[in-house]
């Protein structure tokens, strides 16, 4: 394996590891000690690539906004749809995306480290001003906003139906609040056609792991970080 | 003052100090010692209402459900967007009120007292049920589920508008929310009609504070506990 590739591994590694630690015990109590033993890596290893603890859950953050799994469909909304329903299907699933969820909803910790919340809504603007651009919005809607309400709502609708319910029904949950949310929207026309049944999200992540046995480094990955 | 009413009133200085110390410091680190310095009461008066901080956790929680300042309206669906208004208008003052979404975020400390999520879903959805059949709503909307959806959206844009933005904002935003929400569940000649100003909530709190000099004590304060 080249040396580069290695590294990116070594990289993902210790962040998939920090995700799982953050995300069973919280920020405060996670120990460097317990992330190197579950990554199985040394610590010279673990500092070459975070400087410090903090330095990991920024890591962990910025790895959790991702669009990976959203495939070119007819409408910009369809696309915009997809994001949030790939990672319904996901997020209970990976412990990275859920860490990103923890660290964010702890006042105290976030203040370290802050959060991923300005990054997905400007990401979310940038779908739904492609979508307006394309005559799918109706002529008020304001894509930042919608953005920025669209993420407290649906890390709202995780946080609770985590503590409701059992974990399988965010996909139907989150189905749910685009339903509510389209119609104040979408033009009619596209409105129509949007899938948002709740398997959406499985088939597409189906579709887009049997698209080519990607490694797990392509460049689908993380969006960019902001400017 | 009745030795009755001198309870009640203790009891609340209680919760009120109990709500500004979990607001502050999270639900670990509070400590009893604090919450009596800033309640001002002895010991022995604190342990004579709440057992434990758990229980101290579990009466701010059940406090925080609370419909106080909506006033009867024209249509339930009003009053069902008065509640969440007059919240947004009120959270940000009352520590009581934001110590209730910190302490239900706070997952590991949650699986020790629960949280009101329940409680307020079955609030909403009664008056959502309500204004079902009265004809106010689309017939394929189901109130359970439009509640549970809106408790966790209104959370969410609490916590992310916290994080992202000045104070001041939850207003606008929770306003927002319900110009989303409504259109997909509300029947047109209803729709019309509905306030969702951001100013809202601070005028149906200046009313119902105006009509009649209340002490903290009436009976609109918090919603009964679940059965």
């Amino acid at each position: 394996m080249a040396k580069q590739a290695r590294g990116i591994q070594t990289r993902r590694q210790i962040l998939e590891a920090a995700g799982s630690v953050f995300d069973e015990c919280g920020y405060e109590p996670a120990t460097i000690a317990e992330i190197l033993s579950r990554a199985g890596v040394t610590r010279g290893a673990l500092y070459f690539h975070f400087a410090s603890k903090e330095d990991l859950a920024r890591g962990v953050l910025a790895e959790a906004v991702t669009a990976e799994g959203v495939l070119p469909q007819e409408t910009k909304l369809q696309e915009w749809v997809d994001v949030g329903m790939v990672l319904a299907h996901r997020l209970p699933k990976e412990p990275l995306l859920s860490a990103s969820i923890r660290l964010s909803s702890d006042r105290k910790a976030r203040a370290l480290f802050g959060t991923s919340w300005a990054d997905w809504s400007e990401f979310l603007s940038a779908q739904l001003t492609e979508a307006k651009d394309r005559g799918e919005l109706l002529p008020h809607v304001d894509p930042d906003r919608i953005a920025r309400l669209f993420v407290g709502a649906w890390t709202g609708v995780e946080i609770t139906s985590t503590a409701l319910r059992e974990t399988g029904e965010l996909e139907a949950e989150i189905a749910a609040l685009y339903d509510c949310f389209l119609p104040s929207i979408a033009v009619p026309g596209v409105l129509r056609t949007l899938d948002t049944s709740p398997d959406r999200g499985a088939r597409m992540w189906q579709a887009h792991r049997a698209q080519g046995d990607q490694p797990e480094t392509d460049d689908s990955g993380p969006l960019p970080a902001r400017a």
